[in-house]
């Protein structure tokens, strides 16, 4: 038996790793009237809908995924956000 | 007088809304041992520094930011996820 989840998953840069899409971010975002705007960091949300015993092994898969193909180990972080039943 | 803020944005494909990006992403994961998951879709996470006078200023200044450029508002929906003072 297994139920289906939506799972979220963050996926971002490391602190101290160079972003240059972060940093068009933040000039374009001072050009068009945000100057209070200090460090952008871009990074991916994926949303996964799986099939899983419970939420605990839909959130242990995740992790899997992300070791695997999500998130590159050398640059980036992520985290799995929610695991919600659907 | 303003205080620091980070603000954490999701922006997503709308639903309905072709993502092939998410298609190659599911397609990847089935081949590398994942048969179990469905539908993927694949949008952006970020993450601005900011500074503002609250946190209910920060929000509302990061969803003009979310119209103006962070978001496509015909094929993206986002939300601002967390204003966490820093």
């Amino acid at each position: 038996m297994t139920a289906s989840f939506r799972i979220e998953i963050r996926v971002v840069p490391r602190r101290g790793i160079l972003d240059p899409q972060g940093k068009a971010v933040a000039d374009a975002l001072h050009s068009l009237g945000f100057p209070e705007v200090g460090d952008v960091r871009v990074g991916r949300h994926v949303v996964v809908e799986t099939r899983a015993a419970d939420a605990a092994e839909a959130g242990r898969r995740a992790a899997e995924m992300c070791e695997k193909l999500l998130a590159n180990p050398v640059t980036e972080d992520f985290e799995i956000e929610q695991v919600v039943p659907v």
